[in-house]
């Protein structure tokens, strides 16, 4: 005979030989006084679930179910989906996680795993395979998150993400920090002149190294004597040049509204017309890419902001692009469907999916373009999915 | 010496042998009275760039440069930038085709191509290889987008969008419409009964084939007794299953918040408050797909919203599943990083990219949801990487 718990505010007590049996053979709940333990209602459902507790008594305090006869999983199920906050769904990740052989606590006081959860942001903290909840070994800290929930960027990197889908499937996802270190060693030349096109800028003259070595570009190729040597720069790779005083601009098309002052200032707002802030925020992490000495590419073909080549010799022998990088800004929250896109995408093509989490803050839009973009704050998460 | 064209309007006139050499050797512009030619600024850029005209005389009245001298193939590139709409992005765009052996005319009047277009969200008409603007023959009607652009989801299908990125280079999809047509053969009972747990239902005891040869829901599996046979549907296969009259809601659990009326109404109102209007519209999709004996299953690890199955037997013996459908509204543009994202997906994983453009008009959110589900209007477009 299994035996039986009863529901105590928001515990389970389960007496008899209950501490020898689940807390330590088993790492469910945490000890009370004597043979006593507590079981948080998602250990309690899944005892109930596996056939190790025969029933729980609710106690006249649950809803819509007076007290008395001990409730089988169903009505245990449904009464603890009325009463806790995301029940469903960290059930079935804790269910998941121990059919994959790992011990679990609750990550909040008075629970064992409480003390090494950073702050309410993780659900459950699973131990190292083969640890109990007394070693504190931690291996994953698991935030639970439902499919149609959202999760911060900021604060991601550490943590383990469990997203339940629609249909109760769970993908995992592990978040961390990091960043891009390339080796590349080039130094563009500090005489460039190019001429802003609508959203792009062209540099009639380039110097060879521009494209072959830097990776600045790309040639565009015709058979005039004038078009020989031209390369056309993307606004954020013109801005970057411009920013570092290597890049001035000589005429200009269709800058007549409202666009003045020096040519970093003109680069800037010409990015901004088209891309609104989030043209200041690229920017930035392509400032930051650059000096790391990696070379970032435009990402479009794989709906990222950038693709990085971290050690560049030349453009014909160029190397397998490691990173997808997209730029988000420093409140952004993901929403799962997105993160799974991405993460899945980047997979699929053997590169890691790295997030720069930035917040161009020191100065402004009054200050210069070279200034507020060193200033700038990236916090770069990798996210990649995870098989605990 | 290679001839000089003359700037008059929008147009580029060229004398001498020019019908003969570029209008019916090689497809470039219009044939005017005698042996003169019209060539779209796009067009003549283009000959300027291969060397093929000398020169173009711009006349008074171009930005910046007064009339006399002909100019090059740069001075001629910026001033039309500054003159005609997305200017660049057309140049590269046709550049390219040209270079892959395509004859293209502008797609508008009074161009050969222009009686081709639909409309004006086609820029150029490019023909069978080896045809010539007289044949009328095309291939491709393509709309040029710059990257930071947006397409309307609506009206898409038949076109051949040409994306040019910020690094100027170029990806090409070809939308098609078309619908998602299954075979599989299996009726649900008609005597179901589940209970809505927050934003899923549980049928506690389900018959074997609804998820065995139906492919409903995913069962929850313990030791239990009362766990044996539980399954849990997501709201959008409830929906399906209670707007078609073959489920009922018993017990229901945190639905106090204003949720009323019959099973339909609550299960619905439930999908509104976790998703939105978004959800009416996954549940007109659902049922179509379901409808049309295929089997959509959340296609969350792709990040669309389905994934199908066109002829599932048995759930142990599943087909690949061929399609990847992400539900859009009747409104929706696509950015075409977005586009980008989702297509490069569908490739690697073997699936085609179907858009659900969707209108859940009829009746509104006062009918019964079986009636405004099944009068909702749905344009399927699905849309494929194309090298042309």
């Amino acid at each position: 005979m299994q035996p039986t718990g009863h529901l105590r505010g928001d515990a389970v007590r389960v007496g008899g030989d209950a501490r020898q049996r689940f807390y330590d053979a088993r790492g469910y709940g945490r000890p009370l006084d004597g043979n006593e333990i507590a079981l948080s209602r998602v250990e309690a459902a899944h005892l109930l679930f596996r056939g190790d507790l025969s029933g729980i008594e609710l106690g006249g305090d649950a809803a819509g179910v007076s007290g008395g006869d001990p409730v089988g999983f169903e009505r245990f199920f449904v009464a603890s989906a009325a009463a806790a906050d995301r029940f469903a769904v960290r059930f079935l990740v804790y269910s998941d996680l121990r059919d994959r052989g790992f011990y679990l606590s609750p990550a909040r006081e008075p629970w064992p795993g409480g003390s090494d959860a950073p702050g309410d942001a993780v659900d459950f903290v699973a131990y190292e395979r083969g640890e109990t909840p007394d070693t504190g070994k931690v291996k994953y800290p698991i935030r639970v998150v439902g499919e149609r929930e959202s999760v911060a960027a900021a604060g991601l990197a550490g943590r383990t993400l469990a997203v339940v889908d629609e249909e109760s499937d769970i993908t995992y996802f592990a978040a961390e920090g990091g960043a891009v270190d390339g080796a590349t060693d080039y130094e563009p030349p500090a005489d460039l002149s190019g001429v802003l096109l609508a959203d792009r800028v062209v540099v009639w003259d380039a110097p060879e190294g521009l494209y072959e070595r830097g990776f600045y570009g790309r040639p565009l190729t015709g058979r005039a004597a004038d078009v020989e040597g031209a390369l056309q720069l993307s606004l954020v790779e013109a801005a970057s040049l411009v920013a570092d005083g290597r890049l001035a601009l000589s005429t200009s098309v269709g800058d007549e509204g409202g666009v003045a002052g020096d040519d970093a200032a003109r680069i800037v707002a010409r990015g901004r017309e088209v891309e609104g802030d989030r043209f200041d925020r690229r920017l930035a992490v392509y400032e930051r890419l650059r000096g790391a000495d990696a070379v970032p590419k435009t990402g479009f073909k794989f709906g990222a902001d950038f693709r990085t080549y971290l050690d560049v010799e030349t453009v014909e022998d160029l190397p397998h692009s490691e990173h997808l990088v997209r730029v988000v800004e420093a409140d952004h929250r993901f929403s799962p469907r997105e993160l799974s896109l991405d993460v899945r995408l980047a997979g699929g093509v053997r590169k890691e999916m790295v997030f720069a989490v930035t917040s161009v803050g020191g100065g402004g839009r009054g200050a210069r373009a070279a200034d507020w973009v060193r200033a700038a704050d990236v916090e770069w998460v990798s996210v990649d999915r995870l098989t605990p």
